[in-house]
């Protein structure tokens, strides 16, 4: 039941530790079968080196287990809460990669900095709230999912697939579970980059508009021309700089 | 004769070498079998990739070499006096990695910044006083053990399973040998990311006690929901934030 | 058709992942037969593992495809100026490998502190200006290629054999597709060690004309003497100082 | 000839690509078989995996090559200074890794701040004047010995068996070619542990003399106790802090 979907869930959450996003269990994936409403997710820490599609838990979107033995991962309900509120969304990813949580913890904003951050994401990364103590100790883990999707008002999250939850780490997504990783490998070099940019120069500003909109558009949205996707023309330039 | 004890403790050395958080010789894993009494502990100056079980010295708490060919690792004595007054430790390791050490050679207390480090340590990793002349002169290696102790009067070791010793470098420890590599290598991590958080945000505070509770106590104590150990619900909201 | 070329790009590409100068897809090699007039490049996109020799694209220096069914890297009309005004240049390479891009986001050329650098690169490696908005939105890899050529007024591109576009990351070349990956993985790790230095000595200044000279030139040029390609002397000193 | 020298020096060549300390051909180590007047040094610009024993150029102290059919480094002339300077050293080697080479281009020396420097290296880690431009424009390679020599006016070269020459990068040593390798491997990790500590702590001040003659001399010379070349006492301690 459910098999593609936990395959996907399961190779998501294996790349985490095969890409060096995470030591020990502290990462998940999951992956939504929106036409199902059905979600699956790594069961609560166990190594990445022992997950199986079998092992992977079967939610529905308001969190009832559906199928599998294991407990699942102690932030289902972060998840679960950006399934519902993002309604494009296929896959999710959380980690504590150690540059991006170091931008969590420092409370900032990545400032887009160059053509690496704008082929991924529209603008600087954004950082949640704080939340506070009754937030923390009420229904924590959806509470963080709370405190994302209030950070998205007026933003698309299609067009920027991360956040940095205040004090905790990065939580990226994707259409799909791998998706979500790419995501997150992205983040984490633009994180360890931003970081040298600004030791390098610390008043740097973010770049413009005109870059932003260009690196970001020529690898999403309908006129998209990078990779293989798209309808292939001679390189568009000829010497003397008109278009072919 | 003690044959898991030593299995336990020479593979837990092995994986200091594995995951690179040491080079040359320059760490050791003991562990003590608390009802025989008996301490195992790493050769000194061998190499990781020629510890056998049976290299392994073993020790009573006072020092007494009951069996092993080779010379006990020269830090022994700390191990000892740690295993003394730290009732509920099972396995002891120190190293040199290197943010960790950076630390300690700032002779800084590592700030709780996020929920990575709450995961694993109670609160901000201890650095103790530097010693005197006379204590280096005298019995160092006890002297150290006796440092830290001093260090965590008032201070729980198996909430806080770490400790930087001023100008050297940390030691970690745990219910097993396996368990004290583990707290180093959450230790380096969380040293790197509070080194990137200051970078960042110079005058970074901690985070607060409701989220360090909140996360300490998910993975730790009688309350704990995190990992498979635990009995199974639903996961904990709907869409209303009700827990089921 | 130009066997040779495509196989000598193909490899060059694989060198960036093998090398680790890149993640995902983010970086190209291009080379140019010049007796042919024929460029060969990586195609849009594509990952590092999945390229075979016959997938290169084949163009001429106008961007006209002249073999190969793929598309080729968006970067290609960035390729093609080069090639046109660089005419020495057999092979180019660009990547977003993380210390370089650093120093690219922060807009600084990397000075030459010492004599890693200068055994590579003849000066401090330069930045390019920022492309203006017009640029940008006009004919834009074009133009990226434009931005480099108009950097380089005065300067021998044999000699200097790296630029980093602003706000963007590091362009490479040199005499073949391999030495032009060369360029990159110096260039990689003299950022790096040139943040390190900055780090330690905020106000450091650049090595002095005579050393930059000496280690450029005993390495390139009609006088070089490191190697095996030069004629043999006994080593040139003796207990005195005197040369033989 | 000289077969086990080759060998020695072969085999450290070859080490400093498998410890990361180098990239490319950047980095050479000698041997010296004192009792024969012989060094053994790696060819110029050869690759590490293609390095083998018969490769090995064989000179005399005075640089008259005995054997072999390359040509030796280019840096030998400074390799040569320094056997004839420094009479105990039995292995030389240089690299340009990454975090020594950024203090070497600070011109900055390493401070000791901590045991895992002190265990090793006697004190700050020198860095030599920087060389005028007649140094430079004569003969170099021996004036950068010559440079080394004059800065160890007064210290002992066994008890400092590393040096970072201003601008340029680091040259290790010790009584064989392996043991000079071991020195750049722990230089490099000492350097970067430097760099950690003065970011956290900007004043930070070396550790003071009685923790560096415990720990330097607990490894080095007639009263260490470290390792299985000496005799074994019990651990010496007992739970009253009396040694046995």
């Amino acid at each position: 039941m459910h098999d593609e979907l936990r395959k996907a869930v399961c190779e998501a959450n294996r790349q985490l530790h095969e890409q060096k996003l995470v030591i020990g269990s502290w990462g998940n994936v999951s992956g939504m079968d929106r036409s199902a409403g059905i979600i699956a997710i790594k069961p609560s820490g166990v190594a990445y080196d022992e997950l199986t599609p079998d092992k992977m838990v079967l939610l529905d979107a308001d969190g009832k287990i559906i199928a599998g033995t294991l407990k699942p991962s102690s932030d289902t309900p972060t998840h679960l809460e950006l399934y519902r509120n993002f309604k494009a969304v296929g896959g999710i990813c959380h980690t504590h990669s150690p540059n991006a949580t170091a931008w969590a913890q420092a409370c900032k904003e990545i400032p887009c900095f160059g053509t690496t951050h704008a082929d991924q994401f529209y603008g600087a990364v954004p950082v949640t709230d704080s939340l506070t103590d009754e937030q923390i100790e009420g229904n924590y883990e959806l509470n963080t999912g709370r405190v994302i999707v209030r950070r998205f008002a007026g933003l698309d999250p299609m067009q920027m697939q991360a956040v940095l939850v205040a004090n905790h780490g990065p939580f990226t997504w994707g259409h799909s579970p791998a998706g979500a990783v790419e995501s997150m490998a992205v983040l984490e070099q633009i994180a360890a980059m931003a970081f040298g940019t600004l030791t390098i120069e610390p008043g740097q500003k973010p770049i413009g508009r005109a870059l932003l909109e260009k690196h970001y558009l020529r690898k999403h949205g309908k006129n998209a021309y990078y990779g293989q996707t798209r309808k292939r023309t001679d390189a568009n330039t000829d010497a003397h700089g008109r278009k072919p």
